[in-house]
C-alpha cells in the first residue's frame, strides 16, 4: 500500500429520492438500503485494502456528522469534517487537497462518492489502484465504466475511438466529457464502444489539483490557500469565513472540462450502481418468484414486481403491481416504480407546508 | 315511546375485510371507519329516540365485550352478553327472545346489525317505528330498501307486484326472499320495482318468534327454553352448556323463509349502507378533487381515486391510482380498490402462518 494514497469521501448530499427513510439527519449515504451496512460504511469497507481508514477523510454536513462518526469509528474523528454550508464539489475537494498537501506534499488523493454500490469489490480495487498510479504520475484521473445499457441518467466519458475496457495497461487520455444524454444519443454511445459511464470518482496529486484550481478557479483557490494550518485553533472559524467565498461549482465544470492533462481508466464494469432511487434498490435486491422485493413475512396476493421497505411491520399486498412502499414511523410513501425519480417532489411539497419534521 | 319495544344489536361478527384495522378484539363494529363514533355507537345513537339504550341488548363475543362496554356506557352492563361460542343468528336471536319474554311477556323486539351506516336517521327511525308497530300486531317483520343500483352483494325481498316504496301506510306481505343475485338478475329486480334490498333487520314479538322457533327449529328452541331465569346464578354456566346444542343457522333460513306471516316495510332509501369493505368506506367519505380520500396532511401527486387510512402518519401517494392503503402499528395493507372484498384472504394466509398476533 502506497503511504501517500489518501481518500476523500464526499458525504454532504441529502438523497431526497430516498424519502421517507432519508431525512436531513439520515441521508441516503448513512442508510442501509441494500444489505446490513450503510452505503458509506460499505464504501469504507471496500476501499480499506487500497486506502486504509486512517488515511480516509470525509466531508459531510452538520446534520450528518454525528451519525457518520458513529457508523465509522475506524476513521479518526478529526478527519470527518462538516462543511460550513452546502457548496458544490469544487470547494470541498479544494479544501481536502489543501489539508492533505499540508500534511504530505506527496499526497495522492482519490475522491469517492459515499452512496454508490459496487458488487465486485476486487475488480473495483484493481481499477482504483490503476487510477491512483496514474495520478501519481501527475495526471488528473477519472474512471469510466463500460456501459451495460443506454443509460440516460449518467454523464459519459469519451475515450479515443477503439478504446477497449480493461485492455489498457495504463491511463487513456480523455477526449471529452458528455452530459446526461437523451436516449438516441445514449444508444449511439453504447454502440460506439468508446463512451463510458462517468463513475464520479477522481484521482490526482493534491498539489496538481491545487495548481489546477489556481489556474481555473482562482477565487476558490485564494480562499482556501489563506486558511491556517489544519489543526490550528482558529482553523474552524477561518473555514467558516472562507467557505462562502468559494465558487459554488462542481469539480467537473471547474477543472476537469478545462484541464489538458485528463486521463482515465476505461474499466470493465465492476458491478457499479449509483443507486439513484428506490427503483434502483428494487433492481439490486433479490426478488421472489412474483418479482416482489419484500420482507419474508410479507403477504403477497396477486401482487407483482413491488418493492417494500417497512421495518418491524407486516405488509400485505393485494392485487397491486409495480409499487414502491416505504414505511417509517411518521411517514409512508406509496409510489409507482416509474415515479421513483420524482420522490423529491414530495419533499418540496412538504417543505412548502413547513413540515420540517419530515424533511 | 312504546315501553314494550326492545332492541337486540348483533355484534358478534369479525369484519375481516377491514383488516388490518379490524382484529379479533377490534372488529368492524367497534371501529370508527366513518366519522368519530364507532359503527355500533352510531347504531345506538340513531336508535335512541325509538328504543332507548336502557332497553337495548347486545350479543357479542368474549373478544369484543370489554370494548363494547367501554364504548357504550349508557347500556346496562348485564345487557351486553357474550355468546359462549360463535353461532349463526338463530340461536342468538332465540336467546334474546327468551330473555326478553321472561322479563316482559309483551316484548316487541327489533334485531339490528351493529355495523351498518345510515345517513338519514330520521327516515330510518320512521321505518323502524312502522316495523315495530307491525310486529306488535304479531307479524314477523322485515325492512326492504328500494334499490339504487343492481347490487349483487345483497339479498332481496320480493313484495307483491306494484309495491311502491313509502306509499304504504302499513306492512306489506312478503312474497319471497331471494339470495344475492347475479348481475342480470339484479338488473331485472331493479327494473321490476317490487324487489327490495334486505336490510338485515327483523321485528317481532318475542313470544311470536319463540313460537316460530318451536315449530321450525325445535332443537334450538328446546335448548333455549331449558335455560334458567335470566339473572339466576347458574345462567351463564347453563348457557355455556346449551348454546352448542343450538343449530348453527341463520334466522333467515330457519324461520323467515318458512313462516307464513312474514310482512315488511318497503322503504324508500334512508341512506343505508352495509359498509362491506374498505371500498364501501371510500364510497361513503368525501373525496378531494382528485378523488382521493386521505387525511388533510397527505401528499398526493399524480394520484387519483385512492383511499388512505393511516392515523398519526403522513402518507405520500405518488403516481398511484385506485389503491386502498390502511396502516396500523404492526401491519400495513396496500390493495387495489377492486380487491377490497378479498382482504379476508390475507387473514387466511396469516392464520396459516400462525400469525395470531395479527388476526
Amino acid at each position: 500500500m502506497n503511504p501517500h494514497y489518501y481518500g476523500l469521501i464526499l458525504a454532504g448530499g441529502r438523497g431526497t429520492r430516498f424519502w421517507p427513510r432519508s431525512r436531513k439527519r439520515s441521508a441516503k449515504q448513512v442508510l442501509n438500503v441494500v444489505g446490513d451496512r450503510s452505503l458509506i460504511q460499505a464504501t469504507v469497507d471496500r476501499l480499506a485494502p487500497v486506502i486504509p481508514p486512517e488515511r480516509l477523510w470525509i466531508l459531510t454536513n452538520e446534520h450528518l456528522r454525528a451519525t457518520i462518526l458513529r457508523q465509522l469509528p475506524e476513521i479518526p474523528r478529526k478527519q470527518v469534517l462538516a462543511e460550513p454550508e452546502q457548496r458544490n464539489t469544487a470547494p470541498a475537494i479544494g479544501l481536502a487537497a489543501h489539508i492533505l498537501h499540508s500534511l504530505d506534499p506527496e499526497a495522492v488523493m482519490g475522491v469517492f462518492p459515499s452512496d454508490h454500490v459496487v458488487s465486485k469489490p476486487s475488480a473495483y480495487r484493481a481499477v482504483i489502484d490503476a487510477a491512483l498510479k496514474g495520478a501519481a504520475g501527475r495526471s488528473l484521473m477519472v474512471v469510466g465504466i463500460a456501459p451495460r445499457w443506454p443509460e440516460t441518467g449518467y454523464g459519459y466519458i469519451e475515450f479515443p475511438a477503439g478504446t477497449q475496457a480493461g485492455a489498457q495497461t495504463g491511463p487513456v487520455p480523455v477526449e471529452r466529457f458528455h452530459e446526461k444524454p437523451k436516449l438516441p444519443v445514449a444508444t449511439e454511445y453504447l454502440a460506439a464502444g468508446n463512451f463510458y459511464w462517468n463513475s464520479g470518482m477522481f484521482f490526482w496529486r493534491a498539489d496538481v489539483l491545487l495548481e489546477n484550481l489556481r489556474e481555473h478557479l482562482p477565487k476558490t483557490f485564494a480562499a482556501i490557500s489563506a486558511l491556517p494550518r489544519f489543526g490550528a485553533r482558529d482553523f474552524a472559524a477561518k473555514l467558516k469565513h472562507a467557505f462562502p467565498l468559494c465558487d459554488n461549482i462542481s469539480i467537473d465544470y471547474a477543472v476537469l472540462e478545462k484541464a489538458s492533462n485528463v486521463s482515465g481508466i476505461p474499466a470493465a464494469d465492476f458491478g457499479w450502481n449509483d443507486v439513484g432511487s428506490w427503483n434502483a434498490v428494487y433492481e439490486l435486491l433479490p426478488r421472489d418468484e412474483s418479482g416482489n422485493v419484500t420482507a419474508p413475512d410479507a403477504v403477497c396476493l396477486e401482487a407483482h414486481n413491488n418493492f417494500v421497505d417497512a421495518r418491524g411491520k407486516v405488509v400485505a399486498l393485494l392485487g397491486v403491481n409495480d409499487l414502491i412502499v416505504v414505511d417509517t414511523p411518521d411517514a409512508l410513501l406509496v409510489a409507482g416504480r416509474d415515479k421513483a425519480q420524482q420522490v423529491g417532489e414530495v419533499l418540496k411539497l412538504l417543505e412548502a407546508r413547513n413540515r420540517h419534521d419530515l424533511l
